[in-house]
């Protein structure tokens, strides 16, 4: 390592400047879109090409992704079948379709071969029937087999996350052999990070790390250095509990294994990762209303009309709660303060139990919150609202009364301070352990529950406590 | 792979049976946890051992999370010193302070060699200075030396995220240099995913995955099989880019440079995996004003604590409102109908913002969202909320006119509807695009400011539309 250095390698370092910051390793810069548009403007098919060259697939797929639909489709014209392939993977949603339906099937075909299994069943599922057809056509048959069984998985299930290339050798063989046979061998998976020992019945009955494989030497037999406590994935099993195994135990590879327990397939950390994500923003955007991942790019009648239903649903609840205030509307004639004073006491509640929903949701999500703690953690939750809600209480209760020259009225709005926040501690909770219990998604749906509760509640103790006490 | 069958093997498989579902795979079920705390409540040290004793560190940080605060520190005191390092290691927060508090310094001490740095300094991270002096100081010269290091580098940045355990070697060695290298030597990193090749002043020319070692020939010299274009992090970079640039690339490991270019650390696929979670996290606390991450297992007092501080902020909006509310008192004397409707208008608005500004925030996280394409998604986003405005519009126009028998305080609020609507769409964008231009997480206070936004426009356009139309 000190020894005299060689020319190529000065060479080599001077390209290879060290990075000082994210812009200098990330490519897709404002100014590399603004050029892309002028050259797309310009019709100068050149220029862009010329631009697009250092791209690496992934950073093509996001300058893709920040262009307009017109400007992407019209640069997925100019780059015709030579769209790399491999940017067509790390898109999805409309994105995808789109791009999808200007390429002729057959580049889609020709490309399928060079994909993992796992890769070519997301191109294939972002389109409609007749084209998949017309595209596994033209695919060769083995090729064709293999997506075939991907697709046939149930969607979001381990099948349809794994790949089907994989090394896999019996416990009798040495890491001689194992070494000799991936130098031998032409068809190995792309990347690959461990070796799968099979028993004769091609059931997985452990793993070998490469850098194990590195350290050991030949003679050593694989059955003397697996490491035979693998977690194996069922090919049924839901892809989020595949992520959190991924997670849980820091997973590299794991082997998938069909019914009878053979080895059909590997699931990598990259997939696993894919999953996370979209899991962590599928709560993210349920918590908030928001149906679709790829939202932000559609169009904005599809926006429109995948929003307008969760916007319905919060309509039926604000009537609901405009029904409550109506029963009380004598009241509010004769003391206007309480219309003034009344959306507080909603909004806190709201407040209160969406911080409250939000961490279970996600704890849910993670297992921290479980059948075992959930009682104990309602019941922590309760003493929050109770806390925060004296706290709240005294604070609104004097500005109220100070406000109104009214103490009665500070009273009033106190009391139903604290009721509320206690109601929605014990509904924050409550709403996501019951929906993850009845088997739905904790967060769809749980935040217009919650409202629903906060609103009710808050306005009708409110009131009635000063149709009570203030008449 | 067809050879008879050896008996070992059966044995071995019997044992491996095939996992039916995620239950068979992963340890912490209900009843583990109702067997651990009926051990610790009969004070059985024996039986408690036995049931963790098949039991992974990561289960068992689980379970340890599960349990509730004072199981937790009555099972860390039965079990002592002999809580497995790697349990801690997968704790964070208060779960983890509470834990290193129990265990002497010296336990702790001994166990740092051990591991990564990374690892290390995660653990330190977590105790109070004195505490933490008083267990370096016990650590061997050199471990105490790479994880004060380590400690040295900002929060949040790279040099907290990398280990400094790497295999690197010049690009002039073979293969079966490179093979032999592993075998010989004792101090390789645990685990490793990439040889990194270096240049004489120590700077990462290219690296070589290990699967590519395994498949090629021993005399094949590095400089002809590393990958050159690999992606490089200097050591000050943001922890969040780190993430980024990982999960664009699907990088398994990326080396770690200092400001002159030197190669001084390994960052791994799953320690990114654990910041993107984490920032995922991040996003949706931060937009329902939650802070902390570890808050469901906080006491009641300070999750109080952190709470509060939301709450005060989100009071302040509310007062906001009614101030705007009581600008009417006389219009609403007058009609009571406009008390009863007015949170219909207030609340379709925020429910329409915070879509848009839940897309947007994640959005801005993914990169979707840039200054490239800013002003487009804007305007998509008004015509969004135009859209959905006059859809509901209409129908609370008709709702309100059937109700009330006014068909003027129909359309009064069904105008107020599509303004606060659209308001709610251009809020729901430039407030997020706004904070992330100012430096700040776009995410932090952005659904305050929009309620606030919502809120007021809402309530003061419908009641000053209905005070100059239908009194």
């Amino acid at each position: 390592m000190s020894e005299q250095i060689q020319p190529e390698q000065t060479e080599k370092t001077d390209q290879n400047e060290a990075p000082a910051s994210f812009e200098d390793v990330y490519a897709v810069s404002t100014e590399l879109v603004r050029t892309v548009e002028a050259a797309l403007e310009d019709n100068d098919d050149a220029a862009l090409r010329e631009v697009l060259k250092p791209l690496r697939p992934a950073d093509m797929a996001d300058l893709v992704v920040v262009l307009g639909r017109e400007n992407r489709n019209r640069l997925a014209v100019v780059l015709g079948n030579d769209l790399a392939i491999d940017t067509l993977v790390d898109l999805e949603g409309s994105v995808l379709a789109d791009l999808l339906a200007v390429m002729s099937p057959h580049a889609v075909a020709r490309a399928i071969p060079e994909l993992d299994t796992d890769e070519a069943v997301h191109l294939l599922e972002e389109m409609n029937d007749a084209r998949r057809e017309q595209v596994l056509a033209q695919v060769p048959a083995p090729d064709r087999a293999a997506v075939l069984e991907g697709l046939s998985f149930p969607e979001d299930s381990a099948g349809r996350l794994m790949q089907r290339d994989l090394i896999a050798v019996p416990a009798y063989w040495s890491v001689g052999q194992v070494i000799d046979y991936c130098r031998d061998t032409d068809e190995l998976p792309d990347e690959f990070y461990e070796i799968f020992v099979i028993d004769p019945r091609h059931r997985p009955i452990g793993q070998v790390a490469l850098n194990r494989l590195m350290r050991t030497r030949r003679p050593v037999l694989l059955r003397e250095i697996m490491e035979a406590e693998a977690t194996t994935i069922p090919v049924d099993m839901d892809q989020e509990e595949v992520a959190f195994l991924f997670q849980q135990y820091r997973l590299t590879s794991a082997p998938v294994v069909d019914a009878v327990g053979r080895l059909v397939g590997v699931i990598t950390f990259d997939d696993a990762a894919a999953v996370l994500e979209e899991e962590a923003e599928e709560d993210l955007m349920r918590l908030s209303g928001v149906s679709s991942e790829t939202d932000l790019l559609d169009t904005a009648l599809r926006t429109t009309r995948t929003r307008a239903s969760w916007l319905l649903l919060n309509l039926g609840t604000a009537i609901l709660a405009s029904l409550v205030i109506a029963m009380f509307e004598a009241t509010i004639e004769q003391i206007v303060a309480l219309a003034i004073l009344m959306p507080i006491v909603a909004s806190m509640g709201g407040n209160a139990g969406t911080q409250t929903l939000t961490v279970a949701v996600r704890a849910l999500a993670t297992r921290e919150l479980t059948a075992a703690n959930s009682m104990r953690i309602v019941g922590k939750e309760i003493v929050v609202g109770a806390l925060n809600g004296l706290l709240f209480a005294l604070l609104v209760g004097l500005v109220a009364a100070w406000w109104f020259d009214a103490p009665t009225l500070g009273i009033v709005i106190a009391v139903a301070m604290v009721i509320n926040m206690v109601v929605a501690g014990l509904a924050g909770t409550l709403i996501p352990l019951g929906l993850n219990r009845a088997g739905i998604d904790p967060a769809v749906a749980a935040t217009v529950f919650l409202t629903a509760v906060t609103d009710v509640v808050g306005f009708f103790v409110f009131l009635a406590l000063a149709a009570l006490f203030l008449l």
